[in-house]
């Protein structure tokens, strides 16, 4: 791409609105899905039933966690202030960070840089998963996509992605990476280790072709579907003042109160 | 509903997610797509093919406007913070903002009001709609829904999404009194004001069921898809810094020097 | 002020930056305190001893609450993103929403409203109150600055508020307004009524010559401060995971689990 | 510090607040400055003299830059949604991001680390400057603390900073080693670099206790004063529109639209 200062996004006129050269309502309203849409926005063709398969997969499958600490800021800030709606939905979004995002970005480069040393020769997968975890492992840090604290011994959204993936024929390198890394992590650690869902959609996205730069933007937008579904609930079973007064019930104050001996 | 404290959206075990009743990997993924996980989410039941139809165009509609505070702003914080995508994409939901969003939720409120006031037979759509836009005229305010700073004489969103209601099957008494309120409007202004797509929105979805209160969630999930689209332009080609320099070159300091005489 | 395009904050040189006609390292560095500063931003000139008193004791009163939605969002998004602390600050701020801040705003501009009248002989402080008040219990709303539900009978701040404002010898007709209003409330309710401290700050804030507009700032400010406290904290004795868990503990799932009979 | 789980920092009841052990009402409010506040706040006891002086300068450094992503952010947020102002401090803050409080706060961490090391007579000054160094230059990263796209050859609040902390008394091992590094650097570059004002924030911070890990929330606290200015001047004087206007009129679409030939 050139450096040409300019956005090929969109442009309005008096009546109409063109999105990356395409009408929007000719050519998109009434036409295309919104997982489509999504698609089109981020590659500029449309998805092939395959890539818009996976998507809409990914897209259910990190949408919604429950009481998280996402969803619980936004309902705490939208009982604080329920006629703005948006700083509820962005306070949530930015609940969304480096310790569940980052994980998948995180990791969705590693499959990428793998798969692309892999294919310029440069190793094997067997090679490639062990020298990366082995790094981890001792450095002492976790390895992004493996891990969780509830979905043991399996997160059940993994095999299902890698599924649907396969079944939708756009299974590639990146989920034969994954399983690679799967296979290696448990020998080295002696024992079964959960591929968490970020690292199944980390592998199915980089399969059809999103930079490891723009993946998580994906947890983003499912996720503000999420917090949109919380805060309906909060509208008609207010959890906010609750969640405050448990805070308070169960915090106690540890400092001291002038006056006491 | 009961004032018991909890919540219906989700729940997880060790092996299994559920979403409002049904099990995430076994009933969702690869079942349906995304538009529909978003009407289940907040509905609890699968859209009907015309619900879903109306729910994709109006997400389709408001995803992407070009260069907006919106868009601007996340651009902007990108650049300041290419490590936290998710402060991008929080800073920009915080841009659809009352003068967009309000709108939308304050006509939803106004044509469901109405309908129910028409149901019960205290008025009619065409009293309804002359009481209420004489209103905000005597007020000097304007009319939620109408106007339109580009799209003159018309938004060409507005006739597409009542068209694609009305295929489906799903148009009913908010389009119907959307339609009166353009003709009032145009009799009292003594000229043709735009319906802009704001105003559409609002109308299609109230008629698929969907409370004034939470119409403005669907423009920040929309939106938020179009500002995943901005940061990834931004990532190949950058305006954060243009859009910098440009505001530095175009607005003068005002302000007095020290020690000019 | 005319409506010439430009701003009269600060320009840059290379070797000098100019804040409002001053030069920032010879004449406000070292020069002036931090509260000073903040008065001369938004006034132009430097505070009175009694002017920074007040603004002094404003910050100081609303910096910190304890464990408020602002202060556990904080926390929550801080164990989310630890490498984004601005984010956690943002998304606490978020929380100081219209039912904080906008009473602040709301009970600012009925004083200088009331005030305004008063000096123009259409009203005396007597029957402002009752009118306004009247007005609020009328229509079943809460008179803004007034009740508390922890700080009963009084709120402590509020007279220490307006002692300190009285003693730095300039408070003025907005704090009269207040205990005229605080009178007429006590009789109209047949009861006393607290009056907050949000009630007290927008009465010497208003008295110190502070537009209703832009009070809500100084709100901002004070709690950005107590929230950066929050995450001192929480970085030497975490609580996010354990608001996090309480949360999960306490808010029992009401929804269907498949297979139930 | 201990696991236990609770807060230190404040709580109510009825008739009091108690902060950090001390009576907000008796003991703070009118008896301390903002600046001493704040500083309590995250220390537990009250600021020297030469302390607080430090931190004022600080945030009086800090606080005020013009037009940046952060307050053009501001300005565009607070045009969209003039009822929400925390929204337009809270995006503004989002812009406070890492490409400057992460260098700040990575510049603290060089600094407190170098100390320790040199304290532990483990390395020199000297020696430590010219190795952590070069070992940036080799890996062709920016040092953190150097270097300004304005303030050229030197950023006129370093040596205010330096001086200011000097003649408190407060300057100490930090401000030294800041020193070496200024030295060093334009040895190794052949020339003489600036050291910005984030690295003398970083230095003289350090000096009067404060660790690495909290010293970017002064830039939140300073910043959000700043951004509170540009809203009370968006108030009067309105660029948001402006900003707006442009960006669309100096960044050109580049798509192509439909039916060109």
């Amino acid at each position: 791409m050139d450096n040409e200062v300019g956005t090929e996004i969109a442009v309005s006129t008096a009546n109409a609105i063109y999105i990356r050269g395409k009408d929007l309502v000719q050519d998109l309203m009434g036409k295309i899905d919104f997982t489509s849409m999504i698609f089109f926005h981020l590659r500029g063709r449309f998805p092939t039933d395959g890539e818009r398969s996976v998507l809409d997969a990914s897209l259910v499958a990190v949408m919604e966690h429950g009481l998280t600490p996402s969803s619980i800021t936004a309902r705490l800030i939208y009982s604080s202030s329920p006629d703005a709606m948006q700083a509820a939905v962005a306070a949530g979004l930015l609940g969304a960070g480096s310790n569940f995002l980052g994980v998948m970005e995180g990791f969705a480069r590693i499959l990428q840089d793998g798969a692309a040393a892999i294919r310029a020769g440069e190793t094997t997968a067997e090679k490639f998963a062990r020298t990366t975890i082995e790094g981890y492992l001792e450095a002492g840090k976790s390895v992004p996509g493996f891990g969780h604290h509830i979905h043991r011994p399996d997160d059940p959204r993994t095999p299902k992605l890698l599924e649907i993936a396969s079944k939708a024929g756009v299974s590639g390198v990146h989920a034969d990476l994954l399983t690679v890394f799967s296979e290696t992590m448990d020998e080295l650690k002696g024992r079964h280790v959960t591929v968490n869902a970020t690292g199944a959609v980390a592998a199915v996205l980089s399969d059809i072709g999103f930079s490891w730069r723009i993946v998580r933007g994906f947890s983003l937008i499912g996720r503000s579907a999420g917090l949109v579904g919380h805060i309906a609930e909060e509208q008609e079973r207010p959890l906010g003042r609750v969640l405050w007064a448990i805070a308070e019930e169960n915090v106690p104050y540890l400092g001291e109160v002038p006056g006491d001996d």
